[in-house]
């Protein structure tokens, strides 16, 4: 089997920068940003603000920093903070929440539907009243769409439920958006639609969008003015970033794109069925898939250059903008002969 | 209703030192504990250690102390830990596991009974192999008797499962035994069969054992030798706490009395029941019911004086050495006229 | 050298209680101080507050938990905070200032008087207007007397201008007063003469007052029910705690005994000074000694039965209340014979 | 004054990448560093591993994540760490080498040179032996050139001496190398002269040197593995990092420019104390001013266009590669006239 060319299906964060994004980081204006502002960081972050419909955003060089700074920021002395079971901050941040925003999670079981949180669970946490020992709940962190419930949907109705019922249990909201473009594409309505009354949101550049490095995280103009300066603690702080601004603001005209993504995977989980496989239909451009033997899976599916990753349930794979419709019927036939 | 003596069921804590244990205090042999280590200290801590058969024990002002000092030793940078859901290091600890100790909960389903976990959970996470950027487990913290859970035990064998399990997942075992006596004395056993193959434990001498302050940490020496260093930083370093360990030896002569403390709960739940309470029967001294107005089933019990509390399934009473059978009668009696 | 009674001079800690404070520690009125508030604790801070003259005051195991406490309370994400150079926080709480509190010291150098620091210094660090990337300086922390200093006392005077500019520079400020009652004594001015303006204040009764175990901080009411709920926290939240403060009620009735010990240090000074030795002349309770090799001396100080401690400039010796004048006489004695 | 080019003197991170590093970025072959390793990162950790000498080097997005990580995996619950007073690691690091990795700072103070710090200092701290209540001191953080002294230089021979008696200490050594290159320019030695011994090292690629982004940090295998782990926490693991590495490839290329901004630093203190300035003669590319009012010379150098900053004994202007020795003469005459 020589040189198959690999169909990546690991994660859209394998994506690479094309010629147009290249050239718009190599003709890129920049100035130190510690100092000064980065000019194009600048441009970036105020376009953010005005998809999201927030008042400020700050680029970071991850979602995971994003969401740290977020947690760090609501969190004080123990916090209890709320999240959907297999949220990306509760399994695939290290434990950072505890560890450096020292809050105390929390997980709340899916209801209705995979990667679905309830009202009541969230209503049960109002903490007024209650004796000086117990535990304080601060936060409720939302993820839309949901990574390892299947990259499933949140709606903008039960979103609104979900931060009003919080509103009213004295609970602030962070929303974990780092694939919030797939989520909208998917219900086709623009992204502000599903940050309406969050304290903080943090979306990622370098998953659908394609860039190479970078999120935004944002929020108020005073949590983006602390967020700067804890961002310079954890070592964020970068000079001249408008050399990955400039690939960021490509990759925000781009945020259409990702319906492609989610039409892949559809058509992806589809033509896993029809072999057979046990695939839930995707609401955007993850697949999860139940198989009986993970390892072995995951080994065919590497030697037909098709590579996947585990996940609690089985196996996952991600569609993204460096994969098209033709890469996924091929993997599809290679997984049939794999 | 003038007068009306208390019958207080909220918790074991309450319990006052008697004139046996106040006279010891007042006659202990006293030194500097953090310049020399206090004489009567050393002796309370020698008998515990030979007790539960552990190396070394660790005098300490509070069980959530205890708790802290050993998660602060076995977790390390957001290390992941394992809890049978409400436990009291998640439910009661204010946090500190996060916030203090650096680790990363991860509440385990009961199954099969209340309080109860299974060996297979624990096996799913051991963390061998996985890659850099994966949560590791490092610990595995048992609770025996299960507080929330309405003073549930573990008996030997499931515990002995458990640990073999955890140490061949790779991960480390505390036992919070704040109510080890209960369990012990519910069981027949003695408090070292439970402690069997544990790295680390600690034992509660001011509640069901009725000493006025004070719990036990230990497991190894050099566990210990850092755990006094670390209760140093913490603050729970004192100078003549000998007038305090002096409490707690007599508290030890008194571990068996415990049996009298779940006898009275079996009692209350029994009587509860024919007033057409839904109570579960109790293993050991808590009794949990479940009522259909926590607030105002309150409010009765705080009238009639047989206060108790609110947990998340309705109302727990306690039993303890300073409520006896005839008190558990009237009890009922008022709750009844209630 | 058969059976030489010790005359321990390492610390005031090493004080016992005398048979009056153990009576009153076996007949003190408790209650469940986590859940009500044990009636004798509470009579005893709220009469330390009356003493110090600050809203409310909290009782805690050890002056370190309520040093930490304090700075917990006061230093948010990297604050600096300022200290004499060789302060017990800097130098004796093993780095949780930085490790739990996580705040950045600064010591300050002594200037015109030993354990001194001018409001110069102060004022310096004022951080109105400072870029967002400059640590703000949060906390002033004072101590009265200056243990490392040799006990030295800052004078109501100096202490109110060092907390005026410390307001002005918007700088918060918390004395460690564990030796505050040497410090009234010297100067012969009631304790609160010593707390003007401060936001926070630690006071020990286990140290020059005897008590086995404990110590208050305190502040504005709002600052002790947030401090109530660290000391849960950290393990220092106790039940029927009122056997200890018994203890610390005693302690306060002999506040002013303190300076038979100021008075014993003045002696031993004047007597090793005339046996040769290179001597401060004291102003509370602490005798500092430089000497040519610290270890041959302690060992013969230790030989003859008088033990002491190193400390960075040589010996340190402490008078307490269970060192009379003639055993001060008799030390001197087996000195010079040592 | 219309649009007078500024000549920016502020700090060397103001170097903004060129054609020649752009292209270099735009043409770098990628990957995704998480899941994989980027090949051009990995090529630049190898290239900085072999000049700097030791096993394993890791990219971070910044000097201050490079120090961060290094000083989390060095010390440990409050352990003390030695560094020259007025060191990058204790000013401008925002506090976090106490809030995040738990370290109690302890400034040594300059002898003999500014900067420069001596042997006795570091064997003081040792502290086998000690009383388990005894701060614990665990690294020694040297800085090299010393930014906030002036940019001065350890020659080969007391760095040895150092690292000599912090090993003979039981200290291990951390050096700040963020202008490493400029040592080692001004010293004429390859950089690996001047990491001789360390446990770990951080160097900056984002100032003399010129890229727009990254530093390195490393010392042996293990360090760079739990390193890699610690990065991904802190926020600093990015994707398609080649981009940026492959503008740190073009920067190590011009290592030895920065000689030229030593000579252009020596310029300018010559022409200032011609022009009667109290300046420093500088040992590379910082040079410091002792002004009478800083605030008013500050504005008068950003009137005239060569903007410098305020330190605590004045003005710092830092010479690098975007500033000519055309530009440092341009940049006197509009002082002479401003």
């Amino acid at each position: 089997m020589t040189t198959l060319r690999r169909i990546d299906l690991r994660s859209d964060t394998v994506t690479k920068p094309d010629d147009t994004m290249r050239a718009a980081m190599a003709a890129a204006e920049v100035g130190d940003d510690v100092l000064d502002h980065d000019p194009t960081m600048r441009a970036l972050e105020e376009r953010a603000a005005g998809l999201l419909e927030v008042e400020a955003m700050l680029w970071v060089p991850s979602g995971s920093m994003g969401n740290l700074i977020a947690l760090m920021l609501h969190l004080s002395r123990g916090d209890r903070f709320l999240a959907a079971r297999g949220s990306h901050v509760l399994e695939a941040e290290l434990g950072t929440p505890a560890w450096l925003a020292g809050g105390m999670p929390h997980p709340l079981e899916w209801t209705g539907a995979p990667g679905r949180i309830s009202a009541d669970d969230v209503s049960a946490f109002a903490t007024s009243g209650a004796p000086y020992y117990a535990l304080r709940t601060a936060l409720l962190c939302l993820e839309n769409t949901h990574n390892f419930a299947g990259g499933t949907v949140t709606p903008p109705d039960h979103h609104a439920l979900l931060v009003a019922t919080a509103r009213e249990a004295g609970i602030r909201v962070h929303l974990d958006g780092a694939r919030l473009w797939n989520a909208a594409a998917a219900l086709q309505v623009p992204p502000a639609a599903l940050t309406v009354g969050v304290d903080t949101v943090q979306v990622c550049l370098s998953k659908g969008l394609g860039a190479p490095v970078g999120s935004l995280v944002g929020g108020s103009a005073g949590f983006v003015a602390e967020a700067r300066r804890v961002r310079k603690m954890l070592g964020g702080g970068v000079r001249q970033g408008g050399v990955l601004a400039a690939a960021g603001l490509v990759a925000l005209d781009r945020m259409a794109d990702v319906a492609i993504d989610n039409a892949n995977a559809a058509t992806l989980a589809a033509g896993l069925a029809e072999l057979g496989w046990d695939v839930t239909a995707p609401e955007t451009n993850i697949v999860l898939a139940s198989v009986p033997d993970v390892p072995t899976t995951l080994r065919m599916l590497d030697r037909v250059g098709v590579p996947a990753v585990a996940v609690s349930s089985g196996v996952r794979f991600v569609t993204h903008r460096d994969v098209s419709a033709v890469d996924i019927a091929e993997a599809l036939d290679r997984i049939k002969t794999g």
